[in-house]
């Protein structure tokens, strides 16, 4: 059966369960785990952040819960079309498609996407199918080059012959089929430019790897993505960010998953991911102090948070570098490298932390 | 000669210019064209924001004047060892290549990157030469589809055959060699949900066009390659936004240039682009009144800025949109058409618009 025909029996299951109970004669009811702080917890184990099991239930009888149960009814609907026509939609389209006026009423069914978007990560846990698969897509973001060649929508793409362009990464990767992989490992930068001067200097193809990139924010077409290369090729994934925070942060949710997503933490985190750099040690080493950026209160504030985080916590490597930080009161960003040469990076950087595995996991 | 001997040559001629004052026993001067709003103007008759001829003269022996003298001279010389070496920087690479401290003093060639852009800018119209085309990068951003192929670093890239995700838009499309290029007209959106939409319902194959997005900003690699695809092969450019003062500006940018990029105005600009939507017109034509949102302060105060842009006084149907929203006192995003069904954009909105020319100028 095609992962979309499961998807589909999942979502029937579903309404067939309430029609069942409507049938005799009992209220419906979903029972939704709750997705808050309140009920996510760490899996030392798994190293992932996961749900707890705190439900709570929506009863349609109950006045306060009818239109959420409403919603989350209306997105399983929207998205059972999805997975029959073959389309996909984004966040943004599945509001406005069930976004009307309840009939003989003045209520909308939905007001502003957060309820939409809500009640799409309800289904998602109620369904075991997070939203990609119920065809739900999130934005479209990053590049990626390396000798890969894949199979989608008919089409066979080779990332390895694509120009300075490289491959435009969809908000989809799940149908995406690999037929070819000849990568050691993968590195994934936060910013575009970053990967525009290693490929420009052609690093995938000297050091036999994958380089893929954002703008700004991992979306979860990159994550699912890297999630795929590290459990279906047992690929390691680097991780190259700033040496702040944010840039730490990054490595955080891709390894350990997000709190507003710890339902979905076995199809989005990455066990392998290893922050290759920047670290504190490397300004040091290689020779960035010239270039720091001192902290602004909001820097130490969310560097405080980082070291208080559970999965941090126990973790001495991290915390030896948060001290560190603490410490120097500033931050510093990969492009600084660029002050020892422009392919500095390329040259002699990425080359040496890899060889001397000088990550922290 | 190739385009990048004759940058070299532009910025060698910069040199041996001051070199030759300097002989002559004069002080070395640059004259800067003034770069802002009061050295610029709209040019009606080429419709395209223009740099007026008030200039700026640095002089090297004025205390005022010497670092940004300085700061000029050193991103011309790492433009052109760029230049030489066949290599491209972005902008924050270029700020920490020249950031270092001046043997002997206390003072840094730059201590922020406006500096550095700021002098790479006043290279800009020194030289004659875009950043491109000194090889100094911008942003990376935005996919692109159709029936076109394109020779790149020695890659022959089908633009018709890249699954979902398209070619990723590179920051500097100087050197892309068009192949094959079979389109009757550009359609550029400002978001990649929406690309994904019309990507997937193939609709640049079912209409034989291009179709191009970024998320978010409007690149400067996304200007060029409009441009040039709107100049080498005179293909129209519709611009697909949002129908809000946000939206209608990305039009005008694109269209007229902007304040601060107006000294590359002939490089930048896009007389043949055409707003397509959404108009308020649409709103009541395509039932899409059920979707506004209520306009704040802010976005009344950017639409009256627009009405008062001395390229959109003169327009009658733009200055007909702009009353009817502010009337309105509301907006309507490009999503909301997924209101009337999912593909509705592709099967109605676009082709009934295009067939009847329902467009803006």
């Amino acid at each position: 059966m095609s992962k979309d025909k499961k998807a589909i029996e999942a979502l029937e299951d579903l309404g067939k369960d309430l029609v069942k109970t409507v049938l005799s004669n009992k209220p419906p009811v979903l029972n939704v785990p709750i997705r808050a702080l309140s009920n996510t917890m760490y899996n030392a184990k798994s190293q992932t952040l996961e749900l707890g099991d705190k439900v709570s239930e929506r009863n349609f009888f109950n006045v306060a819960h009818s239109k959420k149960f409403l919603q989350t009814l209306e997105v399983a609907a929207v998205s059972k079309d999805l997975l029959n026509e073959g389309k996909h939609a984004s966040l943004r389209d599945v509001f406005y498609m069930i976004k009307r006026t309840i009939p003989n009423t003045k209520t909308n069914v939905v007001d502003d996407q957060p309820e939409s978007d809500d009640a799409i990560e309800d289904l998602e846990v109620l369904s075991g199918y997070s939203r990609e698969q119920l065809n739900i897509n999130a934005n479209k973001m990053g590049s990626v080059a390396g000798h890969v060649v894949i199979e989608d929508k008919g089409d066979e793409i080779d990332w390895s012959k694509l120009g300075s362009g490289g491959w435009s990464i969809p908000s989809n990767v799940e149908e995406i089929k690999f037929k070819k992989v000849k990568a050691k490992y993968v590195i994934y930068m936060e910013k575009a430019a970053v990967w525009e001067r290693l490929h420009e200097d052609k690093f995938w193809d000297k050091q036999n790897c994958i380089i893929m990139s954002s703008q700004g924010q991992t979306t979860r077409g990159i994550r699912r993505l890297l999630q795929r290369l590290s459990q279906e090729f047992d690929l390691p994934i680097y991780i190259l960010a700033d040496a702040d925070p944010w840039g730490y942060y990054i490595y955080s949710v891709l390894k350990y998953g997000s709190i507003n997503l710890a339902h979905m933490s076995g199809s989005m985190t990455l066990n392998t991911a290893k922050f290759l750099g920047i670290t504190v040690d490397d300004i040091e080493k290689y020779g960035l102090k010239k270039h720091l950026i001192t902290f602004k209160d909001v820097d130490l504030k969310r560097l405080e948070q980082l070291q208080n985080y559970e999965w941090f916590k126990s973790n001495k490597e991290w915390q030896r570098q948060f001290k560190m930080m603490k410490a120097l009161k500033a931050k510093a960003e990969i492009q600084a490298l660029s002050s020892r040469g422009l392919s500095f990076i390329t040259d002699k950087y990425l080359p040496e932390k890899i060889r001397n595995k000088d990550w922290i996991e």
